[in-house]
């Protein structure tokens, strides 16, 4: 795929939940694109693809260059995101019409899109647009997400810095529950609700890591559960589980929607929504065993606890928005960034390049070898797989004790 | 106070919640005791008074040094706490008793005890017991709270990395929740029953800072803070809420407390313990609003996430614990280690001792000038209260990626 490069604006967009290094992929974007001869303008569409179909372009050539550096460290999406699901090109036109015209506006040569699986989904649609169209544009997307469940890539950046802040948390939350004497069990919901990742991170912690861990993968049962439990409960007093939200039964139901059904004896509530799984298992666990439990919920700082960031996977996520430059640069279109391993017994990362196509709609589970039967843990291939991901520290500014994180005057282009 | 060093062994004991630097305190209490010619040897109480009581003391002395060293970025309590309530020694001797016959087997002539208003309250309890019984033992309380509740002191160590933990928090927040153009109001819990500290510490995030603060000083009233969020929502369809999990109405019931009587349309839920309040506010909201609503409960993190402590606070719970022993040794007893201001533009503390009876079963609110009515947020005095105590950086040792926290052998004594 190898090609001359084209000369005209490169444009990227932000998409999908945000992550703590999302902005350090888009970094990766605009200083190689900024750096590029070819390149002749470097605009950001802000909330994503929306941003595109409302003309809402801003010019980072006019950030300053010290606050652009600030993007390697700032969690969250500084171009803003969304989950816009864009229509088949083949049946609706409307959107990709605004979009070429938008292209053609503003001379767009080079697209990059960072995101998840739906957002590569719709890079791969702008994609195949382009080329039918006949418009000469490269689209590459850029690959993101906590859930680690982007198919074609060892994993995703956006994982190790999670994976990072939950291994943290859950080794402090073990020393602070075990500090008095008397029984305590302590539920942990991770986030996840289809890929275990995030939830298998817990087994990270070592010494400190649960008692118990469960991922969607494997099916859970709530007899088994409350069993398991209330056996670690009378010998060792505590017990800490981490959980994935979206644990199902055999019936495939999320557990997290177990309400009305509950055994007797415990107060009704309704969190039928994702998010109230803790409060779903902390009161079936008090109703058995009578123990004093409490839930945690890690919410929205798993994936936005910058401060904890992994060095690794930060640059990892400037990486990968490189390596979409210079791909583009070099020819390619139609793909995403990938990370790959080299082979040999230390972690070297690598990337390559997979078909768009390859990648949209597919999801990547957490291998069911490695997870142990009924809470049992993690195996070691995944801990051998994890642990690179969250080694290093973030370089983050701090003023006045506090995070500096970056500040763009957006101007239009 | 002053008087002749004692000869005889040293015990430390911690009591009450744990904090980010219960430890440090610890340490400071350790390392000066082991450095002190007149001090034989350094006991350490499990699980504070109780491991008095069950004759369940460890030689601090045999620990390895730079396993202790690390007490200094270890969260929650290495020599294990507890909640115990002792009797009054006029009206029930019998722990008393037990007390002074474990100090006479050791040869205790030092006592020190690191908690909070129960925990000082003890404290004053031994030191009024063992004068009574003619028993020469110097005891002095040191300072730990995240509650910033102690009386007496400017402020209690574990405050500043508990509030540095929230500020940084809050921010990190705040980026994620205005990453989409759809609308979201967020509330975040944070701790405090009856003080609103950890709450006012969400206004040191600066730019980032929530939309409104509820602090437990002030009455709530449901209507009046709904028709706030709605406006505030049909502005800017961002609303991000700090409130203090002790929050209550006029009439003096805990809104965590608030089930049955909501408003009709709402799913019943039975969160009637602390730490439901996200849920029954986020239900109300989305009730009055229909907006999306997110809950967050800081939870345990708040005390525990030491990765994020205040270089400030740690240095001044090891200082709280030197002055300890030092106040000790140069004759004082029945005291608390207490922190004061410097007069000057540039902050910098100094400690004080202030007689326990002075301490024990008070509780230091927020001014109520300090705080803005109707979730109005903290006044400038706050801030410059409360800026000095997030600064500066924790030396956690790190392994893997990850904190590497104290590992006590703890040998009886």
């Amino acid at each position: 795929m190898a090609g001359k490069p084209l000369t005209g604006a490169a444009l990227v967009g932000q998409s999908g939940g945000p992550t703590a290094v999302i902005n350090a992929s888009a970094y990766g974007v605009i200083k190689t694109a900024l750096e590029n001869e070819n390149i002749t303008r470097v605009l950001g569409a802000l909330h994503g693809i929306k941003g595109v179909l409302t003309d809402d372009l801003i010019d980072l050539s006019k950030e300053d260059a010290y606050e652009l550096s600030l993007l390697m460290s700032t969690p969250s999406s500084a171009l803003g995101s969304c989950r816009y699901k864009i229509a088949e090109p083949e049946k609706d036109e409307t959107d990709y019409i605004k979009i070429l015209e938008i292209f053609k506006k503003y001379d767009v040569r080079y697209f990059f899109y960072i995101g998840g699986n739906d957002s590569m989904d719709t890079c791969n649609k702008v994609s195949r647009y382009m080329s039918f169209a006949g418009y000469d544009c490269r689209v590459i997307g850029v690959p993101k997400t906590i859930d680690n469940d982007l198919y074609g890539t060892d994993h995703s950046p956006g994982y190790g810095s999670a994976a990072k802040y939950i291994a943290t948390t859950l080794i402090e939350i073990s020393l602070d529950a075990r500090v008095y004497d008397s029984g305590m069990v302590t539920v942990v919901e991770i986030m996840g609700r289809n890929a275990g990742w995030l939830t298998a991170a817990a087994a990270l912690a070592g010494e400190h890591k649960p008692d118990l861990i469960y991922l969607p993968e494997l099916t859970f049962d709530m007899d088994e559960f409350l069993d398991t439990v209330e056996s670690i409960y009378s010998k060792s007093k505590k017990v800490i589980v981490a959980v994935s939200e979206g644990i199902k039964d055999k019936a495939g139901k999320f557990i997290s929607e177990y309400t009305s059904d509950m055994a007797s004896g415990v107060d009704a509530f309704g969190h039928t929504q994702m998010g109230g799984l803790a409060a779903v298992l902390t009161a079936y666990i008090k109703n058995r065993t009578g123990a004093k439990v409490r839930g945690i919920e890690l919410s929205l700082m798993q994936r936005c606890a910058a401060h904890v960031a992994s060095g690794q996977d930060i640059s990892e996520a400037f990486g990968v928005g490189r390596a979409a430059v210079e791909a583009a640069i070099s020819g390619t279109t139609g793909c995403m960034v990938a990370i790959a391993r080299k082979d040999g017994a230390v972690y070297e990362p690598e990337f390559k390049l997979v078909p768009l196509g390859d990648v949209a709609n597919k999801e990547q589970k957490v291998p069911l070898e490695w997870i142990g039967q009924n809470g049992g843990g993690m195996s070691e291939e995944f801990i051998k797989y994890a642990a690179p991901l969250i080694m290093g520290e973030t370089g983050m500014v701090k003023e006045n004790g506090l995070p500096r994180f970056v500040r763009l005057i957006k101007i239009k282009a």
